[in-house]
This record gives structure tokens, sequence and C-alpha cells, in this order.
């Protein structure tokens, strides 16, 4: 087991922005990329888009600008005439999200469509104030309706200048990004011919799920694998508890492999938040080969998890060794840094570090509602309430913002969904994320898809030898029904 | 002749804001109005609703609200269970509306509604910064999103706190209110069931119009009472540009009865502005009883100014004349002052007067495209044109903002209709908007009524004994088809 913890992971370097290591990163895999099943491989070249800077108000900035950031390929595209695949990008560097979507490069390959992966603005290198971005109030134009309404005005200027106007846009999104995808059918279909939205907890983050949903589903996946897998994890947190109200901070320390002893309940907070997002994660990425997504993360990092909480040495350790799944994939680190490896922030379910980080707690802080606890009852975790007040008080606090729950659904219609058409809502089993979704069809164009073997957004994930039959069998269906919009958006215009 | 130049009109108090006539003249009619042919007369109570001033960015001015004005009556209403009417102000007083639009309360007695009408932020007494709203960069909040979002969170609010959540809602709106009624139903379908849009120019105003089109429907309702009082009026243009052309500008303070003697070319464009404002509203409001809308106008004023047009003792008098119809048709006025008349502004139909044309304004600055000029080719007016260019510079230098072409379509889907569904578009013949809207049907639940004998959104008025046939027809399938709508509503909820 001790080749499992001390190893560098690379979710310090996906998601804490500008590092050097970062740019490496994306240098490498862009163009040389040997993770795509297209034919060809994707080529995307990076560009960047003169966006007005705030959509809502002619006074604010004038008709300023920002540079967006988008990747393009047309290396499929039958020039003119093959549909647009638009990917909305979500929280994060934009690259991240073009790296592990190969799906729609491959379907890109097939239907001759052209591909553009957006990058939301305040992520990545789409920064419209730069480094003061996150600054109060510059901050403050970092909403989902001008994310919507940027992608709306890319989409018809850049239809324009590629003499695309005749082409039908598809667009893709998984996670946030799904919702995003949703929003913008909903929103622009004017604009949209159909949307495939992957893993979108549409309804949990307008404020229609449950607050234990989340942490229950974590929680089931570990318990799927065994029901003594779940008791392991759920008796080591309890022996960490002991320990804390004993406040035997020394061994705590030792336990889990920390750089400093903790020393006060806060510290101890701090830690069940860092180890409870481990498991988040490896819920969320269980897939069935070793991904470098959010991190890297070994082939079924469920199974890998539980048959360590399952086999160590006390449980205690064991759940050290499991968290170092995540944070110390390489095994380079030799301790854990609490307050660097894990920020908590407006999302229990994690914002992740650096910049981007910034970004989504923002968002978390007013429109996109996360209030989900974990209760060591319906999960597996301790005890950790985050209420809307408490919500109200951090975001208060940490932003200058009062959030104000209902607007999302207000917005974007919740689940009276009647008047929308071509979604597609897919969602696999195994993530946390899929019952905050639509996992019903609604309609004969609302069509919900399961994917029993699925972790977050796998269909949108490259082919791999590895994917179960229900992915094949998903992307397959999800490709049929695009055709079938595309052909209809044809007919119509 | 002479009785119809010299009165008094109530365009001025009407359009001007906060005078004590104006209060007069509203305390006049509420309550106590014998307009309406509902029974019982609707007796409106006048309310405020704490609105978010600014719904697109959490930190510009946090939560907070400004005092919303909407009037209400639940006299008709079958509590909890009848649906709700909803009028979605637009570019004036709430009361203009509410006493202008007595077939929403017919409908009202007849469906068992309840009825609100809502005044839009920064008209009326709905002005988020007081007597600063017009300032800037206080006007920035000013924009048609944050109106409809007033609008679809007072609705769902005041359900809550009426015990409406079972009630469909169904928009009304005429005019620019019409266009919002549209933009609801789109925007908001989860909130809205249905919209009726009586004379909703949406293609106009979104730059998807023909800017000869107003000003040659304006002619067109002369030229059909005569072709000789379409040329009476052109001559009469003419011969005014005679006479500017020889600076004979005491002749024309004469012929045109004007205060101040004019003194340059701005000045007679000034005063040819005013002349053709005339003809625009004669055109609008060209309904077969006398109105106290817009200004006070008799019966059929089309005919009533061509009248004097072809009978009086020369063209330029029977020009002033004819403008009086609508400048002082109390007769009280002693002369025409240009510049408190009629202001020039981004909208070359008229702005009307007072601070609620400062908010209309600043809309044709920004979201609404209002290029219409006239040529005096395709119509009877002096050639007046108003480019794209000439938009840009006049908005610059007065409200500092350069307007966004093509983003009202963009928003709004301008006519790519296709998926929405439950809207009626109303146009009558005689309305010189009605082109700038949709006149055919898009589809079974995107239906288009012609009213041929109708002038701007006549169906919205209370009944009328004068009322021609079409537009009792028109009523009652615009009854009939908002009943299905609140059924369907039903047995979806």
């Amino acid at each position: 087991m001790a080749t499992q913890l001390f190893i560098f992971t690379l979710i310090l370097i996906s998601l804490s922005g500008e590092t050097e290591a970062h740019k490496l990163f994306r240098t490498e895999k862009h163009g040389g990329s040997t993770r795509f099943n297209a034919d060809p491989k994707p080529q995307f070249k990076e560009k960047y888009f003169p966006q007005i800077i705030d959509h809502f108000n002619f006074n604010s900035m004038g008709n300023g600008t920002f540079d967006q950031r988008y990747l393009i390929t047309d290396q499929y595209w039958k020039k003119g005439y093959g549909p647009i695949f638009f990917y909305t990008g979500n929280e994060g560097d934009i690259w991240e999200f073009a790296l592990n979507s190969g799906f729609i490069s491959e379907l890109a390959s097939q239907q001759k469509a052209l591909v553009i992966f957006a990058e939301h603005r305040y992520y990545g290198k789409s920064l419209p104030f730069g480094k003061d971005s996150f600054n109060i109030p510059e901050v403050g134009l970092l909403t989902v309706e001008q994310a919507l309404a940027d992608y709306a005005v890319m989409i018809t200027e850049l239809k324009k200048d590629l003499g695309a106007q005749a082409c039908p846009v598809i667009v893709f999104g998984g996670s946030y990004g799904g919702m995003l995808s949703v929003y913008m059918r909903v929103r622009y279909p004017n604009i949209v011919a159909g949307a495939l939205a992957a893993s979108a907890p549409i309804l949990s983050t307008a404020g229609m799920g449950d607050p234990k949903q989340f942490f229950r589903d974590v929680t089931a996946d570990f318990e799927n694998y065994s029901p003594d897998c779940r008791d392991a994890v759920r008796g080591a947190f309890q022996r960490l508890q002991t320990l804390a109200q004993q406040e035997d901070y020394g061994r705590i320390q030792t336990k889990f492999s920390l750089c400093k002893a903790p020393s006060s309940p806060k510290d101890i907070h701090q830690l069940n938040g860092l180890l409870r997002n481990a498991f988040t994660l490896m819920a969320m990425l269980d897939y069935p080969y070793s991904t470098h997504f959010m991190g890297s993360m070994p082939a079924f990092p469920v199974k890998v998890a539980c048959e360590i909480m399952l086999n160590g040495p006390d449980l205690m350790s064991s759940l050290r060794d499991t968290a170092g799944i995540v944070y110390n994939a390489t095994g380079e680190l030799k301790c854990f840094d609490l307050y660097s490896l894990y920020v908590e922030c407006a999302d229990p379910t994690g914002c992740g570090l650096g910049f981007n980080s910034y970004a989504w707690d923002y968002q978390a802080c007013t429109e996109i509602e996360m209030c989900h606890e974990s209760n060591n009852v319906t999960d597996m975790f301790p005890p950790m309430p985050f209420t809307e007040q408490q919500r109200e008080q951090y975001c208060a606090k940490r932003w200058g913002v009062i959030p104000r729950p209902g607007w999302l659904k207000t917005q974007y219609w919740g689940d009276a969904l009647s008047t929308a058409s071509n979604i597609i809502f897919s969602n696999g089993d195994l993530d946390p994320w899929a019952n905050g979704g639509i996992r019903k069809s609604l309609s004969q164009s609302l069509i919900a898809i399961t994917i029993p073997e699925g972790a977050h957004h796998l269909d949108l994930r490259e082919s791999n030898p590895a994917d179960p039959a229900s992915v094949i069998k998903a992307r397959q269906t999800e490709a049929d029904i695009i055709a079938q919009w595309v052909k209809m958006a044809r007919q119509r215009s």
C-alpha cells in the first residue's frame, strides 16, 4: 500500500491554473495526443474571440471586449454544410475538456462536423480583467447568463466568419458544461438545434435536490463494491473523530502523514473535508481505465480504494492511503499539507484549486446552489452540514454577495421543461451527480439515457477498449439522435 | 377648422411624467372609471413590489431592491384556481395601459382571472434610482432582460403570496409591451403559459425590417382615405421646404403658428419632425371613437386630418391645423413651441416627452433598433434618413453607449420561432407597426390574427359600440385560444 502514498498528483497541476507544469501538460497533449480514436486525431487550433465584457449593461463597460479563448478544428468538416459541434466550456481550462471529451471529435469525424471548444469566461485564459478578475467588483460579471450570451454571440459571429450560416449547431457539455448545454438549447433554440448534456445536475443545482443525495450516492459506489468497504471507511472516520475528541493531534498527524500536526477542531474539519473530497473524486472518476482528468486516477479507483480500505494495516492508515490515490498519485508528496491540497468553499463537493477554484466558488455563492451535506447516517462520512444559512454567511464574507435561491430555477426552468426539445440527458449510475439530474425521458425529444456502468460523463470520453457495453451503446444512441437533429434542422431552414 | 387648432392636448400631460395634471388625470380615472365594459368595473389597487435592482450581477447592487409599481384586482378571480392575466408593462405610466386595455378586464370577468398590470422599470413611478435614474451609469440597468426578469420574479413571488401556485399565467401586452409578452413566453415558458402580443413589431425592432416600411405604412393610411389626401400632405411639406430654402422664416412662423420664428435648417428639421410625428400618432391611434391614450384623439383621426388637408384655405395652414389635432386637442395653445411639443430622439417614430421619453430614448439607443426613415418617395414626408451610423453618433453623444445591432435578434430569436408556442400575434391593418411584426401564423400555436379595420392594438381596448366587426371577432378568437391555453396548462400541472 505504501506505493499508493506519496505519489504526486496531477490534481495540483491541472486545477491550479497557470503553472509551468500545466503548460507543459497541455502542450504535450495538444496535437500529438494518442488519446483519441477519431481518424485523423484532432488538431485543435487555439484562438481568441473578442467578446463583449458585459452583455447586460451597455453603460458599465461600453462595448469593451476581452479575449475569450476557444479551440477549433475543421479537419473533419464538410465546409459550409456539416454541422457545428460546440462544447460549452465549464469550470476549468478548456484544454482539459477538449482532451477529455474525445467522443465529440469521433462523432465529428463520422458526421463531418466543425468542432469548437469554447472556454467559459473567468476560467483558464479567458479572464475579462486579467489578474484582477477575481477582485470585487470585477468578479460580478461572472454569471451563467453572461456565459451563455458569450456562446450565443460567439456562435453567431463565427458562423458568419466561417461561411457556416447554414450549418446546424449542436452543443455538448459535461457536468456544469452539460447544464450550460441544456440552458443553451432552452435559452437560444434560435442558435442551437440540440444539446447533449452529459451528467448535468440541473435539478440539484437549482435547489430542487435532496441535500443528502450527493454523499449518499458517493457512499453507494463504495457500498456496491462491498458493504464492508463502506463500513471500513465509516469506521476510519469514526476513529479519527475519537482521536480528535481526545485532542490526540500528534497521533492524527502520524496516522494521516500530515506535514503539520492539527491543533484545533478547525483543522480536523479541514482534514475531514480533504478526506471526503478524495472519495468524491474517486466516485466521480470511477472509469474502467486510468485517466488524467481533474487529476490522475487509476483504473477503477473505487475498487482500488476498497482494496486498500479492506486490506490495510489499520483503518486510519488505509484511509490515508486511499486519499493518496487522489492527492499523491505520483508518490512525490512526503506529507499532506492540510490547506494546500484541498480548500473549503461554497461547494461541499469541491472547488478545486487555483484561480479556477475562485471562479467556481463565486458561482456557487451566487447562482449555483450546492447545499450538499454528509451526516454519517445516509452516508459514510462525518456529519458536515452545509445549510443555506451557512452558505449565506460564507458568501457574504468571502465575496460580499448573498445567494438568491430559486433564481437558477426561474431562469432555466427547473423541471418545467415541457416546452423544451432536442436535449439528451445522459447519466451514469456510478456518478454521484446523476440523481441531481433528469433520469427519465420527459418526451420524445427530451431523452434520458442511463449508462449503468458509467461514472461522470464517461460517454463524452474517447472510445477505449475497456469501455463497458453500456457506454458504447449510449454513444451510438447519442450519435443517431444527433444525426437526426441535424437533419431536421436542415429541413427547417 | 380653426376649432381644431389651439386645443390643449393631453399628450403633454400623459407623457410628461409627474405633473400635477397627470396625477389628477390618474386619480380621476382610477376606481370610478366608466371606460370598461367589464362587469363590475375594474377596481385596481396600486401596490409596490420590492424588486431586485440588478438581476445579472450579484455584486453591483448586492441584493438591493427598488419599489416596482403594479396594479392588481382580484374582483373577478376564482381564488387559487382562476388564471392570472398579467400585463407586461411597457414604456409609460402603468395606469395609461391599464386604462386603455379594457379587454383584459372584460376577459378576466369571463374567465375568472386575477388581473395584474406591472410597470416597466424606469417608467412611471418604478424608478430604481429615483430622480437619478437617468444619470449615467444609473440608467445602465434599463434593459429588456432586466425588465423580463422583473416580471418573472414578480410573478413567481406574487403567486406564492396569493396562494396562486396552481394558476396558469397568461401575459398580455401592446406594442413594446406586446414584444415583452412574446419574450416572456419565449424566455420563461416555465412561468408563462401563453402570450397575447398585440401590435408587437418584433421583427423591425430586431433589425429585420425595411427602414422604409413604417412611414410608408403611415402614408398608406392617409392614401387609403384618398390619394388626394396623401398628395396634399406631400404638397404641404414641399411648400414648407421651398420657404425654408428661401430662408423665409417669418412666413413659416406665420403659416405654422410657431411661437418663435425658425432661424436655421436645424429648426426646419425640428418642424418637419414635429409635423411628421402628428401623422404617426394619428395613424397609430386611428380608432373609431375618441380616445385618451398617448394624448387625446378624435374618432377616426385620419379621416379628420384628411378632411382638414383637403378643405383648408391653403396646404400649409391645413398641415398646421392637422398637426393641431395631435398637439392642441383642447385648443388652449396659442402657438406651437417647436422644441417642447416634440423632442427628437433615437426613435424616429417618437419618444414622447418627460422622464418616460428619456427611458425610451435609452432603450432605442441600446437594444431596440428603430432605424425608420422617411424619403418622400415611398412616403409623403420630407426625406429624413436615420441610419445606423446616425444612431450610433447620437447615442454615443447622448448616453455614452454604442448600440449592438443583432443583439435583440440573438436574445429573442427574431423570426426563428419554430420552437416557440402559445403566442397570438394580433395586428391591425391600419397600424403602421403591423408590418414590423408577425403577420402569418407560423404554427398551430403561433397564431397571427389580422384586424383589417384595426389601428394600434385596438383589440386590447375595452369593447365599444363603434367597434368594427373584425375586432369583435378577433377578441372572441383570442378569448377562445386563451381559455384553451389555460385548460392545457392545468392538464400539464
